[in-house]
């Protein structure tokens, strides 16, 4: 049975200061959890109901259902629920593709942008500080495996833009029709926050606006979500090479 | 103030059975209420804090922050809640670009899969019957309005392909690389469920397979999220008429 300690440190990972001050996050679900075990992440505590994981025996505690039930951050508790320790930051290796994120806020939106670039080849993700936290576990969830593979880095992103030498293009309403402009194998391609956009601040560091056209009625103003414009782009980007 | 009656009512719309039997649904604030009123959709009535909406004054009720609290499905109520009413089936016009979703059951691919529909010129959007239901709070939501723009139907999916008469498209992990294959500008596009993707009896209605190639490396078999699937599938069928 877990103790009330245990129970209580768990759960304060759902909140990003913890995380940061313990450098551990967590991950659920069986298929997520094998990933990590498969990844160069190190876990710290595998909490399970079922021995059915390839894991060091010491770092493994079985528990009963209801206390996954008390544990887990999901309506629905899938098996295990492990606890991965947030590994040392690397620096983006500011080569091929790469994708960066002003303020995006929802963990889902996140999460799938990280596994869209794990699809795309897409080796670095830059985010704004003010991104919501990749360690949150919505968006681990999300990721499904794919944060393994992809390296998020959280800076100042008016500085990062600023001192890079490939071509930077951003999202807009308004800017070169992504179908039919050039589009570079390498680049940084800046994505808006949910409701707002690029801001001013970084909307000044993109050299290349770059829209995707709408093909319906116009009626609509309203924008695409973030992690479809995404897709779109990188789809756009990645299928040049096949073209060449 | 808000009777109990009326809040029961409300409150038993975030059901589908009494969303059915009331032919009624909710929609959620500001921007997402204009888009209804501005649409063919008949309003029932309109609960408000705030007296900003032009709509006819017996149905707007003015309501206090506290009730609309009791009401709203969201964490943050928005100013105001609407009901419309659930418009007549209109038949799919099975003409142009067709989307077919087979089991869909997350509110926020639903929804967001409708917005592209509505950004890419997709008229029609076939369901699956066990598809999540269109005028669940959640994928109105999510919509941003374009619900009112794209023909939602629920079906018998496998008689509808089978009546069909233009190609039948599918996504699927192994198939056509979608960016080298010709693609015609009419036609149905199957995606499938999120955990299973199509189903057999589905997939055996489907003339051409074909696959979203992975750009990193394989060591994943993960799929990519259904709604960035319709996105990256939409936007390879829709340049083409550019090319062209």
């Amino acid at each position: 049975m877990l103790s009330k300690n245990q129970i209580k440190l768990i759960k304060s990972l759902s909140q990003k200061k913890y995380r940061q001050q313990l450098n551990l996050f967590i991950v659920e679900g069986v298929k997520g959890i094998i990933e990590f075990l498969n990844s160069d992440f190190e876990l710290e505590t595998l909490y399970t109901t079922k021995p059915i994981f390839n894991a060091p025996a010491d770092c493994i505690l079985g528990i009963s259902e209801a206390d996954l039930q008390k544990i887990s951050t999901l309506k629905n508790p899938n098996t295990a629920l492990a606890i991965f320790k947030i590994p040392e930051k690397k620096k983006p290796i500011n080569k091929g593709l790469i994708i960066a994120l002003d303020a995006i806020r929802d963990p889902g939106n996140l999460g799938t942008i990280i596994r869209l670039c794990d699809w795309y080849g897409v080796k670095d993700l830059v985010c704004s500080i003010n991104t919501v936290d990749c360690y949150n576990a919505k968006v681990v969830q999300a990721t499904m495996g794919s944060l393994t593979r992809v390296n998020v880095s959280y800076l100042d992103l008016d500085d990062y833009l600023k001192s890079n030498e490939t071509e930077v293009f951003g999202t807009f309403m308004k800017g070169e029709n992504i179908y039919t402009t050039d589009l570079p194998n390498e680049g940084v391609v800046v994505l808006g926050n949910e409701a707002n956009g690029i801001s001013e601040a970084i909307t000044s560091k993109v050299k290349r606006q770059i829209t995707i056209p709408q093909f319906g009625n116009t009626k609509s103003t309203e924008s695409l979500n973030v992690a479809n414009a995404t897709a779109i782009v990188l789809s756009e980007f990645r299928r040049r090479i096949i073209e060449m």
